[in-house]
């Protein structure tokens, strides 16, 4: 790219904020970058945790992006069927370079129509989902089918937006900056997948999880409706 | 641990915030776990990167928390020979039962006086500071010396949170984290540390921070005298 890069996020209240914060330190150590965080109001707005985060700017107000990203986490639920939140992806969408997300924010870009007919990951709870949007499921970490690229589950979002510095400018600077973040992880156990975690792990976690998998189905297959009503 | 987990981190102007979201992302998803971000009062704090954070308590009224967590960036240089920060970091680490830090956050566990005789690890290009109080260098990405845990640079931080919830509680519960935030790390490049990445990218780095590196020396220096002298 000639010009310095722009990238808007879209900032909800429930996000994952690992999925918007890890994406946002790697994105801000690109020389001249320039970082949104877009949402109705600019009145702070609350994460899954004990953080709260301001935003920069208004949907009305963010100026048109090269990259369009949407993290996931509890709050997609509420996104999936909100036509002002959705309208702002796919206006951001029509003029930008790259259309990408974090997590299960590969739903709304799915409720917004934009994966339709495309390969996408996603978290590995929130796989059934997207195919509900015309997706193709894929389970790498970063995937990347023509101008999307999706990450998986919320760690992801470093290694998807290291991917995505190399793939629009170059491998040195997002080199530069795996180095300045000393990214050269080395989890304590192998538990980060559901095909390597220990499976008595990862039945207590589906079994926790069930409640809000339920709700996502649900609003997904609500989103997938409105999108075939519209277009059709 | 019989009670459910408190933990207090300090958030401070221009926290590399990845530092800071990586662990509270981890802690937070500890059943019970109660988690304080604490700074003089409770205005907004930029970060180092777009996000601005909101403390959620003063350090006059943040209560005694089982575990403080120092996170690191640019913003260390300043509160190292801040009193007030200081003596916040010292009353609660009297009554902490872990004194821990990520990234450059240890050189202000150094300034106050906390690692005089520990090993413990930091950012890779702080390393000469942190020997200034005492400690000795560990170069491992999260080092245990008795009640002290401390990461290395920024995305250490999410290991070494795991680590701190396999030790305080079990490795059950670290899992099942790692497993909801799909921790499966897969770093495109292999540049996250000195000793791997490409020799041009580590130069050209070492030429763009070396006047920070300067600046941090000096204040760690400052520090380092000012605890001889309160100690002396």
């Amino acid at each position: 790219m000639a010009e310095p890069l722009s990238i808007a996020f879209v900032l909800f209240p429930h996000v994952t904020q690992l999925d918007l914060t890890g994406p946002v330190q790697v994105f801000s150590s690109v020389p001249g970058a320039t970082l949104h965080l877009a949402w109705k109001t600019i009145a702070p707005v609350p994460t899954d945790s004990v953080l709260t985060l301001l935003p920069t700017t208004t949907f009305a107000d963010c100026p048109q992006s090269d990259i369009i990203c949407i993290p996931g986490g509890f709050g997609v639920d509420a996104i999936l069927n909100d036509d002002e939140v959705i309208g702002f992806i796919r206006r951001q969408a029509a003029g930008a370079s790259y259309i990408t997300s974090v997590c299960t924010g590969s739903l709304a870009l799915g409720a917004a129509g934009l994966l339709d007919g495309y390969r996408a990951a996603t978290h590995w709870s929130a796989r059934e989902c997207l195919a509900l949007f015309g997706a193709t499921v894929s389970t790498e970490r970063v995937c990347i089918d023509r101008n999307r690229i999706t990450g998986g589950g919320v760690t992801a979002g470093i290694d998807f937006a290291l991917t995505v510095v190399s793939q629009l400018l170059d491998r040195p600077t997002a080199e530069a900056i795996q180095l300045r973040l000393e990214y050269n992880p080395a989890p304590p156990f192998s538990a980060g997948s559901p095909d390597t975690a220990p499976p008595e792990v990862l039945s207590r976690m589906l079994e926790r999880i069930a409640p809000f998998r339920t709700r996502r189905v649900e609003a997904a297959e609500r989103a997938a409706s409105r999108l075939a009503r519209t277009a059709g």
